[in-house]
């Protein structure tokens, strides 16, 4: 068995714990392709999985790296949608910080025109996560007030564009002047601070007394009851962070009488198949938000590219908290 | 001002409020029409509205009655899709115990044939109710798995029997033997007495470890943690009454990793107009359920009949909780 470079979590705790080591090359299955993958990133998941709070599942890769991009290396007999050689990115269940990753076909997806094979590496985990949230699970309507949470990350500065370019009127949260001006830029006619006491009204104030049609929430429990307040009649608030931890009261009487909706989603635990599965996202996503990439609606935002081997640093960047858009991780020490 | 009589709330408190007594006839507005009552039927809601725990929305008769059949006796200028004397039924947001209702023609439906126009008064509130959530909220697919709460109420046995014309496989849930049998014989194949405590075991029996696709709850927040266990990858709650409360704890984390939803939906504050107004519904309801009616797959379930004037009577079945399917409430002392 030949060997590759991965990055390798020796056992749960801080960025320390990263090591680019030698591991086995992964073993395609049937209906899978070999990657050899450019660049990957970093998402919030891989932090808590480096730590012991987000363990893969059933037959996942152990390494860390949700999505990746790259050249086709080699096909398991089947597979013809895909040569050698082609220029890919993929959603990945685990596995994208190495030098190869083995993914089925069905989750491949084009470098759409006009976006690097780098900058390829930190789109599918965020057009994924928000097109089957935004279009798939809440079918936001053009003219719809949505509300970004977290604005300024790698689903936020994704998700303000998408929405923007659906033609929905798009709020969105973040923590600083600075990033809160990246929301305005990026699309986002309201921003605000986390911490105003007056989010709900101001959403009110934007839509004729409604509120938020879509709220897509990074926090979970601790924003639960304020994002109940702020929905509209109708509105539908889709949680796909719980940053603020999983439990929480919440009241049924309040969701009622707007005849509102609160999702919970994860994209890494569907499974490829099925209505709801990876495969079918992909598809969608390849039909709907490709295009709006390729026609420069929606661009991917960058916020530094390191080598692979330096993934530690990276997920340091994470923990002071200054990072707006996407940790590039390419590969090479 | 001509009179008519209805049954008056005199105070809030038990059945024995309930008078039958002298009121104005209603004055149709833009886009009304009169109806000229044949029968009502009691809804729970009626029941909280008489103890003060249910006020109609703002504009709304202070009448109880939430459906009713009839013959149209006077039409608002500018309606042209009835005529005087039409039989129909109609879903009100109030008013529907009396001899004359004023109601907008959008939410008027034709009286299905093979149903009589008696029992058509027990039908446009369930009818609404149940096709606007399994159909419009929870987009029910044939195949999947649906948990029916209160199978034997007015909304479960008619929720079963729609469940079961579009091919879901229907569970329902009772209080007793008697109950549950009436239950699969109007079409669930599985059927809990409430109190089980194997009840996602058996769901997951009954569908290949996945759990219920769709529960339609008329709990709220005594049952919502069993609910989210009983849910499937990618499954729906849709709350429709608070029978156990409003306020619970919710396990965001476990609704996140099965992609699950929690729905809260009440259709009598829904605004006549809009894409999940009242005249929407009825018209998806004329448009999908009614040829089920027609074609005898689904059939009214009518607990018994009383004239208007023993509303009272009517009521204490409830409280008394024998009561399966609809009660009719007909014109008259």
């Amino acid at each position: 068995m030949r060997a590759m470079y991965a990055i390798v979590t020796r056992e749960h705790g801080g960025p320390e714990v990263l090591e680019w080591s030698e591991v086995p090359d992964p073993q395609p299955g049937q209906g899978e392709v070999v990657i050899d993958i450019a660049a990957t990133a970093v998402n919030r998941a891989d932090l808590l999985q480096r730590q012991g709070f987000y363990p893969p599942p059933p037959g996942a890769s152990e390494i860390l790296g949700l999505e990746c991009s790259g050249r086709i290396a080699a096909l398991s007999i089947g597979v013809s949608t895909w040569r050698v050689g082609d220029e890919v990115c993929a959603l990945l269940s685990g596995g994208g910080y190495a030098e190869q990753v083995a993914v089925p076909a069905a989750h491949l997806l084009p470098v759409p025109a006009g976006v690097t094979l780098e900058e390829a590496g930190g789109l599918p985990e965020v057009a994924c996560t928000v097109w089957s949230n935004l279009v798939g699970v809440a079918r936001l309507q053009a003219g719809e007030l949505v509300l970004i949470q977290g604005g300024s990350g790698g689903v936020g500065t994704h998700a303000i564009q998408v929405a923007a370019a659906l033609g929905a009127k798009v709020a969105a949260t973040a923590g600083s002047p600075e990033r809160l001006r990246k929301c305005r830029e990026l699309g986002a006619e309201l921003a605000f601070n986390y911490h105003a006491k007056d989010i709900a009204e101001q959403l009110r104030g934007a839509s004729n007394g409604r509120g938020a049609d879509v709220i897509l929430d990074n926090m979970g429990a601790a924003a639960l009851a304020d994002n109940i307040d702020r929905l509209a009649p109708g509105g539908r608030l889709i949680v796909i962070g719980m940053q603020g931890g999983g439990k929480a009261e919440i009241n049924l009487g309040k969701l009622l009488r707007k005849c509102g909706v609160v999702a919970a989603t994860n994209l890494r635990g569907r499974p490829t198949e099925g209505p709801d599965g990876k495969a079918a996202i992909v598809a969608s996503v390849r039909a709907g938000l490709w295009p709006l990439i390729e026609s420069g609606r929606v661009s991917p935002v960058v916020h530094t590219k390191l080598p692979m081997s330096e993934a530690a640093k990276a997920h340091r960047l994470f923990d002071e908290g200054g990072v707006v858009g996407k940790v590039l991780l390419l590969r090479g020490r």
